[in-house]
Formats: C-alpha cells, structure tokens, sequence
C-alpha cells in the first residue's frame, strides 16, 4: 500500500500531530507514506511530493505549523497560481490531473486534512473516484458531524488566556475592553472563552445582540461599583436588525485585518451610549498559532490514527470525527451539511446566563 | 431559598469554578448560599457555616484549592474526629446530628463535590430524606455516568508537561525513565498523558503487564539506535500474575509516597533485565494541583451551573454528569457502580497500538 | 511605626508581590501597614486608606492587578476628577491636602509604586518633607538607575509568546507579519521578545529605520525560499527623517488603540513595495496583564523587600533598583533622568545583527 | 575559517538556543561551522562531526534538549567507553588523539559548551594549545565569574510552579510538603523557587539546618491556624553537625534518585518531632529539561553570538558571562574557582527573612 497525506487552509495546531499519527499508523501496517507538499501543489506541479519516514516525524507532536506546509489557494476544480511577479492566474479544473498524477505516483488512499472548503473538494474528488478520508480542520469548531475539531481547544485557551491578562487591566483603568475572537457563523470560541475568563458580555452569530442590553448591563456593573467591564465578541457577531461587518476575502485570515471590524463597532457604541472609555482588541491569527494543548495533541493523534484505520478497512468518502467518548468516520454528506452552531439552550448558554453574563438578548 | 455547599476528599483544579457557578446560579435566582466548610465539619461542629455572596466568589475560576477547605476525614456515619494531640477519635453514625443541622439552618438543598466516597455519602444521606445534588470530582476521570470529570484534563496536562521535561534528559543520558502516573483502577491519565507526551510504553490497570514485552520494546528501540526510552505507568498498573503494589490507606493522597510503588518496581525490573540505566519518578500530588486548564474550567462552572438548574428544578438524588456535548443529571445508583475503566477497544488504546506504543501485552 | 503603601499608573504584573513583601516587611518588624486605595485617591477623598495584615496579602504574589487598585489620574499637583456624569474637573494644586492627610493618619514613610509620572510626583512630595520611597513600576524598562523593572520580563515572555504563535500562521500563509509591542521611547521589550522569538526584522525607537532595508531584507528571504518574514516594531520607531506617530494621550494605556499606528504605516508600506500580503497586530493592553513569570515574581517581592528595610533605615528620596547580582537604592535624582534606552554597542544588539536580523539600519 | 562546537554533561534549557546563535553567527561571517556529536565522541571515533547550516538550526530555539547529543562520559584525559554489553572500559588519556583529530578536520576554534567538569576540560585542552571558548551550563547557577547561566531560570519557574501546584493540595490536607530541589553545592533554585512559590522553609547548604528550628517554624504555623506548611530543600542542604547526604556518582542525574535523600529525611524528622502528616518529592530531572524561558532564550542567543564574537576576536581560553547588563568574557582560571554560593547577605536572603521564611537558622 502507498498513501498520500494533504493540507489545506490555513495553520491549526495540532496538524503534525495528525501527521505524525498517520505516518507511525501506515509504517506499522507495512505501507509507504508520502507528503503531499503546500495543499495539493504536489501534485500540480507547484510544489512537490515527499516520502515520510519514522524520521520526519520525530518530535513534532507539540509543534505548530505543518511540516507539509499549508496554502489557501488549493481548489484542483479552480486552479489559481501565483507568478512570480505577484499576479494571480486562473489555471481551471485541474482535476483530472490531479487524478492522473496521483494513479502515476500508484498511491492506493489519500487522507487530507482540512477545513469546510477542503473536505468539499475531497467530496468531489472523492465522487470522481479518488479513495480519499478526510481529518476536519476548522478552528472555529463549527464542522458538522464531530462535537470537536482539533485546535479548537487551543483557540479557546489562547483566547482565555488574553481576557485574564485583559482583566486586571481594564479593572486598573475603568474600562469597557472589547475582544473580538474567531467564529464567523458560529459562536464556540466567543462562549467557551468568554465563560472561562469570566466575561460581562459575551455576543455570538447566533444571538443577535441589542446594544442597549449591551450598555444596560456595563451600566449596572458600574451602580454596584464595578468600573469596568469585559466584552468578548464572536467576529460574525451581528447588530439586532443589522448584518456582518465581515469583509469577505479579507478577513480568510482569522479577522485581525478587521479594523473597523465587529469589536470597534461595539467598543464605539458603547462608548458613545456610556461615556465609558472603551478599547477594542482583535486577537486574529494569534488564536491559529502555538502548540497545541494536550487535549488538542490527543484528539489530533486520534484522528491521524483513525484514518489509518479507515485506510485500512477502505471505508473511504468519510471524514473522521469526535463523537465522545470515541473517535468514528462519518460520510462527507453529513459533515458537510449547515455548519454546527451553538444550540440556543445548550447547557453552556444557560451556564451564561446563570453566571451573570450578559449575552446581548 | 436557602441552599448549601459542600466539599469532600482531596483536591482537583477546578474546585473553585465549581463553587462560583453554584454561587452565582442561586444568588441569580435569588437564593442565599452558604458554604459547609471542610467537608461536613461545618455541619457537625469541627468548623462552620459561611454566607456565600459574589465577592466570595470573585475572581476565583482559575484558582487551585477551594474557597471552602476540604478533608479526607468526613464520613458523617463513621465520624472520626483528630485531637489536638493528634490522636484520631471515631465518633459512631452522626448523620442524624447532620441532618438535624441541615434542617435547623433552614437549608432547602445541598450541593456537594466529591469522588467516589463523597456520592457514597450523598446517596446515603438522600436515602435519609436529605436533598442533596452531587458534582463528580476525581483526577482518575473513573466515575461512572460521566464521559469525563473535572481536573482530570488538568491532571493529563501536568503529566503531559513532565514527560515533555523528562523527554530530552532521557535522551542526553541514554537512559529509561519511568514515570509514575496517578490511575488506581483506571489507567486514563497514564494513556491519555503517555499518547500525548510521545511515550514509548503505557501501562494501564486493565492490561497486565508483562515485563519481558516493555524490556523487548525497549532493546528494540536500542537496535535501532533509540538509546533512551519513556515508560509512563499508572499507579494501580498491575504485572501479569502479580497483584497491585498500592499500599491501601497510605496512599490516599495521591502516590507520592510510593518509594518503592510500581514505578520504582518497573525502573529495577527493567534495569535488571536489559542492563539499562534506569530511573523512576512519581508525580504524585503535582497531579492534583494548581490552576486549572481552559477546558476544566468550563466544565467547572458548567457543573455548577448544572447543579443549582437540578435544585430549581427539584431534581434530587442525581450526579451532574457530561455527555457530550450537554452536561446533564444521572442518577447517584447509576454514577455509583463499578469504576469506568478504559475499555480495551477503545479508540485511544488503538491510537496507541497504531503509533508504535508498547502497552506491556 | 504606621506605613503606607500606594501605587500609580497602570498595571503591571508584580504588582502585588511588591505589596505582599512590603506588608510583610513591615508587619515582621512590627509595623502597621495601610494601603492608600487608587493612587492619591485613598488621601484626598475619592477613595479610602485600608489596613493591611498577613491575611491581606495571602495568595496574591501570582496574582495580575492589584489589590490597591491603580488609577491613571492621580497627580496632586494638578489633581483632576471625574465627576459622574464624565466630566473631568480641574482641583488645582492638592500637594499641601495630600502632606496633611498623611500626618493626619500619623504615617511615618511611604510607599509609592508607580511609572516616571509616579516617581516624579514622590520627588516633589519628597521636597515637600514627605518620607518617601519609590518602587519603579515601568512595563518598558526605561527608568534609569535599575537594570531591569517588575513586569518588563512578564511583557517580554507575552511578546515571545505571541510572535511564536503568529510564526507558524505567517509560514502557512506566506505573509509578512508585524508585530507592535510597547516601547515608546526605548526599544527592550521589542528587541529581546524579537531575538527570542526568532523575528526578521527588529524596529526600536533608537534606531530610526530606512523602509526600503527593511524590504529588501524581507525579499531576500524571499529569494532564498522564505516567503513569510515577521516584523517586530516597538510603538515608538520612527521611520528615517520621520517622526513618531504616538498619538499622545490617546496611547496612554499601552498603544493598543492606535489603529493606524507605527505597525500598520510599516504593514502598509511593505505591502506597497514588495507585493507581499501584510498584516499588522499590536499586542497593547496583553502585554501588561496576566500572572508575573517567576523572574518577575521574585524581582517584584526583593522590590518591596528591600523598600522596607529602607525605611527601616530612614533613607528617603530614593527608588529601590536592580544592580545585579543586588537590589539597592538610589536618589530620586538619578532614576529620573533621560529613559534609559538600548545602547547601541550592547551585547543584544550585537546578537540581534550576528543572527542575521535587520534592525532597519 | 572552520570552527566546531561541542557539548558537555547533561541537558539544559537553552543548550539548542546557544547552537542556533553560534552557527548563524558564524554562518554571517562566512566561516564554516561543525557539531561534534556527543560530547567529544565525535573526534574520538565514537560518534561523527555534522556540518551545520542555516536550515539545521531553524525553529530550534525553544526546544530542548541538543541537536548535538549529549552526554556524561567525555573526558579525554580520561577517556571511558561504554562496550555493547554494558560494561565500561577505561581507555586512559587521548587528549593528543582529540588534538590530532581537531586538526585534521582543519578546525580554526571550538565553541564548547558545559558545566563545571566541561570548563575544566577545556582549560586543559587551551593548555595543551586548543583554541577554545567555553559557554557556562549548570542548572544550578553555580559557576564564577557569571551571575547566571542559561537553564538557571527556567529550573527555577518550573520549581516555583511544582511549589504553586502543590500549595492548594497541602492545604486540602493539612499536611507538610517537603520538596527537594536541585543544587549540590549552592541554594540558588531553592532560594529563589521557595521565595517565588510562598514556601515557608528553605534549607541551602550554605545555611546547614537546625531541624527543631523547622519545626518550630510549623508549629507556630499551626498555632496561627495555617495547619499546612511547605518546605524546599536543596539536594546538597546539610543539617547542623551533619553532613551531605548526596551519594556521590549515582545523584549525577539530578537527584532523582535519592530515595531516601535529602527531602526524605527532612520529612520523617518533622513528622516525628511534630505529628503532622507530612510528604517528600524530588523534582529531579524534570528541572532539567522542557523548553527554555523566554529569559533562558535570550540569554542562550546572547551565549552563542558572544563566542563566536570571541572566535572572531581570537580571545580564546576565555568562557562567556553575563556581567548585567552585558554579556563579556572572562578566563577560565577565574570561572573555575570556587562555585559561586549564595551570600549570606545578600538581599534574596534578606527578602526570604523579611517575609516570614525561616531559613534553618
């Protein structure tokens, strides 16, 4: 047997841990492994192919990055190259080449590990015949069909961790601070790290928020002699009546882009309603990067394992995924159907609002 | 509404986020919260009863320990009292003088955090009419009915970071560190912490180890030019045909006291065997201790908040439980059966067979 | 003896382990202590004095914040207030009110913690007969006559940290990153987070930069195959013949909200020249929050020490400071001359250049 | 220009950092730059010597360990090998062999990097005419003519963050913590960790012990109501009229091993004078190892760019030293005096008294 590894998007931590798993699980069952290098520029010509050995994944578990290497721009069925000169070239659907070039390479499975838009191309693939298994990226946790995605938790942590060190200085200067956080369509990091930090405000894409709650809950801090106030906001947070402040193409990134995004929105309103004085933060990429945390390492392990084992019993077309306490593979369809959002009486919304957090509503 | 909280058995980070969920769950509802100190001392007369507000309860989410002490000493029907001069006094079945003292404070409900021994109690005392709500508390994650406990995550992340620490001396000496990891009857943090510090044999209390298959393991890496290796064993491990090396009561406080446990036994064994330098090391109480991660935090205040939901709600006699991804009620007979093991087709215990992993079988 | 402990500014981590020592000291030699809440505030009538025991300073040496509360208006000489409904009025001239408080409590000496601002006030006070000590409190390790300050260490490991997460994200992405971190007149917290972290190029106040080595460092890179490139510029840099774009009192409290600031000219004006993507992140308020490194922990607590010991031996007017391997004291006069800045011909500097990192020059 | 580097005795945080420097600073002045692979085994048949490039030291600066390998049997003059079944064959003096081989590789200077036995060695291969530079190494912080050496900090946030975690559980169960630390011959990490963590005992060897102060010390604890208290002792404390209970060759490792040890016997002497419950840990190896502080970072960086200033200086015979602020050199003659102990008033151990700790005396 001979399997190929791929990446697409952008950096989570936690992708050489998967890596790392898959390698060790094809090595032990006899097969040959090969690293698709930079999304599937391997195979396209834009990059290369690598054999991978117990050697190149020695000691990476606990390191960020990729040791394939990552890119956004990777749609076989909408090829775009970059030339040296900064211009980008349309190339079309080079899917059939893709196709062609990995039968050439005589590659029996491919496992790509990937967010929303790579596991639709590996459906497609995967419909043209390419005996593909897809590990979810997403730090935003909102893929369908797995309670978790790796890299998740260590968004989360990052996140937490920045309202900590947020606190005690928004307390020293009576501040209304506004920390803006991943999560276009879903509200996962915004709640999670809100609730663990111990946020005032938290605002999520599922919960339309009314900037008056907003201000009347900052102000009722202030009557009971508290100066200062945190607010996290989830970066598709969106107005009562209002819509997205994304901007689009800009913000693939992870948002830090968005000045003039959601959080200075808040921070503004707010303080114009308040008198308050306000500050805006936007965490961006720093939520994308680092080591992941434990919990991250061992569900990456897992499922760079699990799709060995999905190799193995040639159940192809399926994404692997967390369905506590194990880990199993569900078909693409399922996966990728309406992205998973926070449940409006989830048992963490109603930890929210028992603690006092004010959730714009 | 009057409701109460207590704390029984030893530490675990999260303790305080627990309490703080509680503590503003019913103060949001309106309630008065008092706090039991030292387990039922409070109750019985060794210490006492405190009102509960929110500046009690500020900032103390990421703190280790417990706002409210805890003990090992408080089975309220086998009381033991210790003297002053250090003499330990049993005090016969008090349970009727706790619920008397229950009822004369007013209270209307309890919540108490506590392992194994603790739900005991609790079941014991709902059975004597008292309304009690249990929150599950035990590093080893082996309480039944719930998919995972708080602090555990904690525990897998400081024994995580100690075989990180020990990974590069044991590869600069040459040498074969042991280490021992809290898990009497269930080997989670030992696989969980081994998988993801990279160790090279695991072994759990539900495999039997055989000390030919580690020494083999580790003479193979020898061939192939590993000259070090990380043998992570959890503390109720247990050889083929032998017997658990625990020392029953004497190490209740977590095994740091187990000069010549298991760790020790495997070191000597394995330095007999192959001729290797050897060394063991117990990390005992660290285990239990300091702030707890992002994810057990959350869980902590969602138990919490769970709990005073099961008190509106007049849902007594129950355990709050995860089962992801909600946090729910199980009843105490359910929570209170055999110990949750590993089970041995777990995905886990394949991800470590897959990566290379010796689990002494 | 009766002393007194305030602090000014903005936070700092170790802010309360200099308390905690000071307390301590005091209460050791059998002193009482009194903390003066919110700077000047707790004497002149906007806050109050509060006494300090061992049960004050329990726990608190890692904690972030401050016990005392700090403030960023708290100058007698020119003392302003705000009123409740937001207006900042002017009292004038508060130093005489501010001395006769303090006898009025029957202090003998105080303990003020505080940035330049803070320091230059006790000088004064000082002149005016006030038994003053100073603890210099600066996240950007600019006050001369101390080689180091409390929570310049913490600032610089937030900053190491942060670029070590945008590392791998710029590298999966092939962007240029950059990176503003706090330092207006003096480059340390970008210099040593920048070499530690591995940054591309270094921008600090004292070497003015030529944007165009800045780009031509980053398209060597390019040319040897490294298509992302991490910028680390200090809040102060200035572009050569340019000035600094510090926007006054608006970045008073860490530079976080200049949106437009030095990173985003520099981000701009790379992106124009080399056609590469950019981004810009200014670390702001992250950098003086959170819980101190043990560096800072033990630094902050020999601080508050050693104030002690200079009471106790009535030397006045004068700063504690740090002249390794010894914490000592020195006039007011000689910390508050020119910042103390990254001299040219240091060993850092030498190192940044040896490791090949552009220093805009 | 060729130079080589070398590493000596076992692992320390930084060990890596100091490389990366070295070779990029070597790189930048064009000279060829090679890695003798553990210890000097590369020129002495044992093992290889590696040329360094630019990609063989990327991304390694936080990590541990040595891309070098490590190892404790080196000494050229008195050389020892160890035979594939284990035993160890004595093969005298080969110092001129190493001589030989240094230059018939055609190497200009050597960078080595070691503790004390290491700068020994190097001193008498500088006799013998190498052109040599030695970079200090000891966790212990205990070499001349430099206030610290890389991995001192890190061994001492991972010490203070042991005390931290295991403060709550001996508070939970009123017990006595006593925690071994390590230093032979200096208290520096238990001086600085124990005054860091809130311990209430240190014991340093360069104060021996009086045991009925220590318990004096927990028992007015107790009588105050704090009914748990900890104590850190270094490896080498010593009690009054006693001596090091250190066992010679088999501590090389870092104490790990010393059940029995230090800790041990402090523990059993307090818990029969005095009742309490109480428990021994020794942190051994797990000081010695995982990723460098962000102080150990820059402080290894600095190390590296130093020698090979020093290469490029031709001062040789000399080892690099921090002298705050700045990085220098110094002779080995003056580094390889007395270890430098902590002085008995110096203002660490002031703050120690200051704040309440009793430090045996």
């Amino acid at each position: 047997m001979r399997i190929a590894l791929s990446t697409g998007g952008g950096d989570a931590p936690g992708l050489n841990a998967v890596i790392r798993a898959a390698v060790l699980g094809a090595l032990g069952r006899g097969w040959a492994v090969y690293g698709i290098r930079r999304g599937y520029g391997g195979l396209l010509g834009t990059d290369k192919v690598v054999a991978l050995d117990a050697d190149s994944v020695r000691g990476i578990t606990h390191l960020g990055g990729t040791i394939l290497g990552t890119t956004n721009r990777g749609d076989p069925f909408g090829w775009r190259e970059t030339r040296p000169d900064g211009t980008i070239v349309d190339m079309g659907d080079r899917s059939d080449e893709l196709l062609a070039a990995f039968s050439a390479h005589g590659f029996d499975a491919l496992i790509t590990i990937g967010g929303d838009g790579s596991l639709r191309i590996a459906q497609k693939l995967f419909a043209k015949g390419l005996p593909v298994i897809g590990v979810p990226k997403t730090i935003d946790n909102d893929v369908a069909g797995t309670v978790m995605t790796f890299g998740f938790d260590t968004a989360v942590s990052t996140a937490t961790d920045a309202i900590d060190k947020l606190h005690s200085t928004a307390e020293s200067h009576d501040r209304v601070m506004v920390v803006e956080v991943m999560g276009r369509y879903a509200g996962w990091i915004a709640l999670n790290a809100g609730i663990s930090g111990g946020a005032d405000v938290i605002l999520i894409p599922e919960i339309p928020f009314d900037i008056e709650k907003v201000c009347a809950k900052i102000m009722d801090r202030e009557a009971r002699g508290r100066r200062f106030s945190i607010v996290v906001v989830a970066e598709g947070a969106i107005p009562l009546g209002g819509h997205r402040v994304l901007k689009g193409a800009a913000s693939a990134g992870g948002g830090m882009e968005q000045l003039g995004g959601i959080a200075q929105q808040v921070a503004d309103a707010v303080g114009q309603r308040t008198g308050k004085e306000t500050r805006a933060l936007t965490l961006g990429h720093l939520q994308r990067g680092g080591s992941p945390t434990t919990f991250d390492r061992l569900l990456s392990l897992r499922f760079g394992a699990a799709a060995v084992r999905c190799v193995a019993a040639k159940q192809f077309g399926v994404m692997v995924a967390l369905q506590p306490p194990i880990v199993t593979a569900v078909p693409f369809s399922e996966a990728l159907g309406a992205p998973r959002i926070v449940p409006l009486d989830s048992d963490t919304i109603m930890t929210a609002r028992d603690t006092g957090v004010c959730l714009g509503d």
